[in-house]
């Protein structure tokens, strides 16, 4: 086992205990122990890494809590067996032949607001990161920092495109996802909702047709109803994202005009499409002049470490509006968002100054301080290691609790999983019934145009491993059979 | 005089002799003192008000510098006569006999960006407050206050409808409107432009006709443009706002389906409709079922103290939705704003979730903390009559400084004024000759549907008076002629 990252110094605040923990947790995320392999004793590790007793016994009881170790009685500790817990993950999902308006269920949006406003539920339901494992505490500190210096902040509407300290921030944090973009490449939004919003204006128009991932974000499904357009949903492979074969046939019988995909970690099946498939898919879509807007605010959440390259890389043409947020890493209630629209920023331009003149210049400042300061990266590298393991809990409490043949993903980043229960046909009644018993869940529908997958739920794993979601997930699965 | 305002204990931090000028000001607005009435000697109201000779001296040089007072030599300060430069206003506006779609001239969105990300040009174009006139300093102290204290901060979606803590302020504030709103009856929105948008959204579909006032704010026919709808423009009257006959058999020839307006201080004319209008207009519409899509941005800022009520006063049907903010009287960049979307509250909160999920959290908390401590009303009290006297300095001087014939609008709110030059065809070459010499405006066409208003220009009078802003003033009547 490696010693460096434990002894190297390192300027946050965790816990000893805690990065011994997450260390130990990382290999076991990346397949170096397994299931049923025996932990150094707590002794020995002790004196490898020159730590105290104490500190090992920590860890380890901490890797207990997040499900990822066991101790054995008189035998010591254990990775936890998951071969047999791992449930199968759910077959290729179903093809849509032609194009349909978005239908939304009658009380889907209760349902939706149920999901999001639903304070003191369980929140299997709306996919965020827990507030203790986001860095707020920093985060608000930069924006007291921002609003006690600038004496004039807030006076004067911001520039049209977003504050320019954080486009500049954007643009250097582009060359880790493999592109190149200049500051004003950018135009700043109100987190990637609104990017995805104004993309969607800006290349399409009431009644055109535009291809989806199916099952999609239900947000997108929302949208592309309120813009008054009709969808094809193209099915999406849980591993490898959209199947490019089918959405080429798409392309061939109807006037698309723009695609829709989430190629890294798309929500909610949480596939991540391969370099060549976004290479293919960018090249056939720049032959046929067909926008890309592109989903990415789950691209820093790889659980194996390596930031996946957006589609936008691939982009020579300017097709691709890339759109990304920090909702998802570091505060979604700041709503910090941005689109790269490519070639159609003028466009997205006016459009934002049409719809909100511009976005809130203190929130984004002082997200501009946080990822200049540097503590982003290393932010990120630590919610991803406790997001795998997270995932991975979940995963395997669904497999025990729910009924056999159940398949959940297996996701490869971001933070929800998709639950496909085999001969079950209403997850909106179940979802219901879930509110009832104080807990939130997704349904499966609202991630469909045409209302498909009454079978599935998507459960957010977004808030750590508790009692209290062991015994939700419990009663999700009573509730399924 | 009485002597109450002086000797009462103010809490806030500006100087006596501030406040002495703003009340010998308000005298001169009110009317009880006319131009080229005598000031009381410095040495006499010195003793009245029990302050030193150098607090009266250094009240009327400000109010000399506002334009308010001059000092004739050996004789004492003056208020500065105003009856003889005071320019004619501009005639009743101009109709519009059919439904037309918004026409964008070519290069108008450039126009506008010029207009707004003007940084470094003569300020005449954008409808902004001066920033030393706003209470920046302790609205962002407010903001680093909420965001060292709440830890948890932007941790999670705000609620849908936006923060509690801000409906509920606005709710109080509602009844110095003269509305009875619960917290409940708001949605929060980024700024009142995203208000609008949502409201359109709600209440139209593309191809629909809606009334609009002539002319209109520039920013709503963009809106009105990007939703794909047509416009009947509806003559405006500089001082009672939307000709409401004219409406009314509008109504009767095609079929609107919402009417857009801004009874108290529209942009850019500033007329304000009486109340027996607003009632008028709303009772009209109720029986006809059409929504009126409210902008109240600048009802707080009447020059003569008293709060005009919206036309939302008199809605008993929920057919209006009252879009505000504080953009215009706090800070625009924090764009916080509103909508009480009466009867369609509903469609408004989906629309809201689908385009933008919901607002930042901190600066609607900073803004609800601002109107919590209750230092609003007496920060509006201070603008408008600085406003007051601001619009009334930048009257005369484009009197002084434009051709003659020349007609500026009487606005009795706000910070525009509308200019009207004889003869003159050609406002965007105007704009564009302007930008030439260092100097922001915004040209007449921008504000029609039909690009009418060619001899028209909109001058900003939100920035206190300066020599640079007279040169500028005297550049524009050059270019002018």
């Amino acid at each position: 086992m490696r010693t460096a990252r434990v002894t190297e110094a390192t300027p946050d605040a965790s816990f000893l205990y805690e990065r011994l923990a997450d260390e130990l947790g990382e290999l076991v995320t990346r397949g170096v122990l397994r299931g049923g392999d025996r932990l150094p004793s707590v002794r020995r590790l002790s004196e490898e890494r020159g730590v105290s007793v104490a500190t090992v016994l920590a860890a380890y009881v901490l890797l207990e809590g997040r499900g990822v170790a066991e101790a054995r009685p008189k035998s010591g500790h254990y990775v936890r067996a998951r071969s047999a817990a791992d449930p199968p993950v759910p077959s290729v999902a179903r093809r849509a032949a032609s194009p349909a308006r978005v239908s939304t269920a009658a009380g889907a949006d209760d349902l939706i607001r149920a999901m999001i406003d639903g304070r003191g539920l369980v929140p299997l339901g709306c996919a965020y990161v827990a507030s203790e494992l986001l860095p707020l505490r920093k985060l608000n500190g930069l924006l007291a920092a921002v609003a006690r210096e600038g004496a004039m902040l807030g006076g004067g509407y911001d520039e049209l495109r977003g504050t320019l300290q954080l486009r500049r921030q954007l643009a250097r944090r582009a060359v880790a996802w493999g592109t190149f973009l200049e500051e004003d490449d950018f135009v700043t939004t109100l987190g990637a909702s609104e990017a995805m919003h104004l993309s969607l204006r800006a290349v399409t128009k009431p009644g055109d047709i535009i291809a989806v991932e199916s099952p999609a974000y239900f947000g997108l499904l929302r949208l592309i109803e309120g813009h008054g357009l009709r969808a094809i949903e193209i099915p999406s492979d849980p591993r490898t994202g959209l199947d490019l074969d089918a959405l080429d046939d798409a392309l061939r019988t109807a006037p698309v005009r723009a695609v829709l995909a989430s190629p890294n970690f798309s929500n909610p099946i949480g596939a991540c499409m391969p370099d060549e498939n976004k290479e293919r898919l960018v090249k056939m879509l720049t032959r046929r002049e067909i926008p890309l807007v592109e989903d990415d605010v789950y691209g820093d959440l790889a659980f194996d470490g390596t930031r996946p390259r957006p589609a936008k890389a691939f982009d020579t043409a300017g097709i691709v509006l890339l759109c990304g947020s920090i909702s998802k890493t570091l505060a979604p209630g700041y709503r910090v968002g941005w689109v790269a629209p490519g070639k159609f920023r003028d466009a997205v331009e006016k459009l934002k100054f049409a719809h909100s003149v511009a976005s809130p210049t203190p929130t984004q400042m002082a997200v501009a301080e946080f990822l200049a300061e540097g503590g982003y990266d290393r932010h990120v590298r630590k919610l991803r290691r406790v997001l795998a393991a997270q995932s991975q809990i979940y995963r395997e409490a669904i497999a025990r609790h729910f009924p056999e043949g159940t398949r959940v993903s297996r996701p490869q980043g971001g933070f929800v999983v998709w639950v496909e229960m085999r001969g079950a046909r209403n997850a909106v009644d179940l979802q219901l019934r879930a509110l009832d018993r104080g807990i939130a869940i997704a349904p499966g529908p609202i991630f469909s145009a045409r209302q498909r997958f009454a079978d599935c739920i998507r459960i957010s794993t977004g808030h750590p491993w508790t009692p209290r979601i062991e015994r939700a997930i419990a009663t999700l699965g009573e509730l399924a059979r």
